[in-house]
């Protein structure tokens, strides 16, 4: 184990770039880094203490949501163990959960987050753009490997004239596949992104690999490890999010001289 | 115009913000800005000559070039005016965009990028890790509603027995998910990732909006404005690549005291 | 002159540092570097309006102004040419910087500025203390040597029982020696300092010093020189010393969530 | 003591600018702050382990130590509790602080501080020119109204001709007014600099001062306080020290791409 790399995770990186490496868990690679993150987050909450951030578990491998958080009742995420606010697509990620486990397997997910009561105005125009923020802090957490915001990816099929959110009156628009946020700054509408995370690299079945001295081995990995760590990721979403957002509460007091 | 707030334009969020606005083209927030991203970007390719940046549209609307970009040839991507490496593509894109445009509508698409000879141990292990990083500078771009790395939002339906890069020998994986990127720092491999744009905003139909009096208009926009800017986008996301690459470049001299 | 170094200029730590020098008077360590200062600190000073910010000249070589600024009419700064507020003692400066001019030699002085209407509360606690900034801004200047705020040095020799400022009312205190700045934070005096400028080091006189091939040789630096900078220096200083306080007046609309 | 604001003290600006105060002794502005610099010094220390840093007190009130750094041993500053390397200097300051000590009274003081070690090429060439983080860092530190290195406030009196440092050779000059920095960046002599400390306000002396109401009211501090800090703020002068050429020394492994 202290001499061979772990497929797919930072174990080989951290080695070439620091000469050294903690065999032990993955060390600052580790995602246990993140139960700071959430203990800041939480303070970070108390100040911008009007705001609403609801993170939950939109996919989890083949099962998945089908509904836009406008159909779902979010009070209803801390009802099951996987944070997916309808019971019924839980049970069937529960059961998928369970097979990977079974299996020695480890599944990939996406969780989902909204943020509601942001005022118009947050975010800079041209490096600090709000979602660009989002996007960095979420691109931070472990395991994540893509993020988009609004309509995202499934944008780039749409025409303009099915996009354009038209306005309704001051702060509202009809449709929202802005995301709440045009030219980088919050417009006073729902905020939502989604964050997809890959399928964790510790499985419980044997790999190729290579060890420091760069010879071929066969690898079976031990311990505790989660089939599924995207549930317990909602928290750490939630978190970075209410950091975002405070330094833009704190940045924006200073928008206007 | 002066007067009147653009659908899904930061005309609103602008004036909101800042209690100014430049009505003539979007000011600050237009995609003019990049021009002087893609100069410094040209400074930067120097200064990491043997990096090797190659962006290319692998989307416009519908149209989907299906391969990865192993199997293209990239020195393609200039042959036609979408900068896509397939020419069979090109000209469905290409009939798509004048169709869009003969409609005074717009279309979105998806740029990917492919960075070869990035020497192992670039990146920061926490808070500046290298795909967050590049991440950030994409969701900088105009119109960029998401980003993905390595497997991206496909990874979240993977298995980690799947999506795991086995070690053949130092610095080469067998299968390449990760996208170059563990723990956060270059492992040697290729690094590539996917940029979606939305169609922009200024159309040639009319729309419903308010003005700055919050009073409901009809509104429609003339003026120059392109049925499709993704292939424009090319050389933006090649330029914001090399900046970021560059810093890191800057930032790895230290890594080892 | 392209491969020789001129002594007490920055032409030896430069070539040694980057590789490379600018022989034409001195590159980017030249202090017309100061230039854009200057420009950038009159658009400062329109932030900041209604704080009056004023340097002077206390002393060029061994004349020196004898009053505190309290006994000046500081409205007099700009009636000679050297901008001492004291026209007596300007004659002198005058004289003094003459003789030096005809005998190829060169002067220091201290410039010293008053700061009158910044609001209390400016000034963060611990590392971006307002008198460590207004420090670090002077000290950036060309040819700076020393900087002190309020009683400064010869604080070193007082009792504590002399040195503190009795409070007579809020924000006003009997005695100023704490010049303004209370832990780092403004408390509503006026702020004052003073900074020591060495004479420049381009003199036409023949100096002993060494090539770039390590030899020692004889050295006569021709051109236009100052035989003394510091009047010039007076629009430098204020210019940042407006740059450092509208960062502060910015920083501090944070200061209270 | 709640409500009232001592002379001299942050009381006063921080209840103005945060809207609350730590009455226990300053809170934040105390100076007890500095032992966690201490610690982050020692290891800083360790990097830059070739780097002798050496602090001493060069004055006490009106006893000074008339010698430059050259002329003194060093080695010796550890022989007395008042951290100044001649003896009997040492005793007259001690005589000194215990008079102020019997009196309710303080006094301020000057320590000095000699860097031997660096390279050439340390410190950035505009704004974050070696001597200005220096001097920043020295200004943070709690009761220092003063910095100068070098010549420092003297060089103001000097001649060009007198003040240049010819160069003997490379990296060597005769003299060395310049205090081992040229342009921001060291030059490969001594570095060293002057800080003076002003006389703190905690006096057990009767004092006039206003509370919290803007009432004029009579105050007397009780409590442990010292007589003089300066010899306790020498190890924090050196940690300062270790911490800021910390920093250059990992920045400068970039300054040659």
């Amino acid at each position: 184990m202290e001499s061979s790399f772990r497929p797919s995770h930072a174990d080989f990186t951290y080695t070439k770039k620091y000469g050294l490496r903690d065999h032990r868990g993955g060390g600052r690679s580790s995602a246990r880094e993140t139960a700071n993150w959430v203990v800041a987050g939480s303070v970070a909450k108390q100040i911008i203490e009007n705001i609403d951030i609801t993170a939950y578990v939109s996919s989890i491998g083949a099962v998945e949501l089908k509904y836009s958080y406008n159909d779902l009742d979010l009070a209803k995420v801390d009802q099951n163990i996987v944070k997916c606010p309808d019971n019924e697509v839980a049970k069937r990620m529960i059961l998928n959960i369970n097979e990977a486990k079974s299996n020695g397997d480890t599944l990939g997910g996406v969780i989902s987050c909204v943020i509601r009561g942001v005022p118009i105005g947050w975010g800079e125009p041209i490096f600090n753009k709000l979602h660009a923020c989002l996007g960095k802090a979420m691109l931070s957490i472990n395991a994540v490997k893509g993020f988009e915001y609004g309509s995202g990816f499934s944008s780039a099929k749409m025409k303009g004239s099915e996009h354009n959110d038209s306005f309704l009156k001051d702060g509202v628009t009809k449709t929202n596949f802005s995301g709440g946020i045009q030219g980088g700054i919050s417009n006073g509408m729902d905020i939502y992104f989604n964050v997809a995370f890959k399928p964790t690299s510790s499985i419980n079945i044997t790999q190729d690999t290579i060890n420091d001295k760069n010879e071929n081995i066969k690898m079976s990995i031990n311990g505790r490890h989660d089939p599924c760590v995207v549930p317990r990721a909602v928290p750490v979403v939630e978190a970075m999010t209410a950091l975002v957002l405070t330094d833009f509460y704190l940045i924006n007091k200073t928008s206007k001289i």
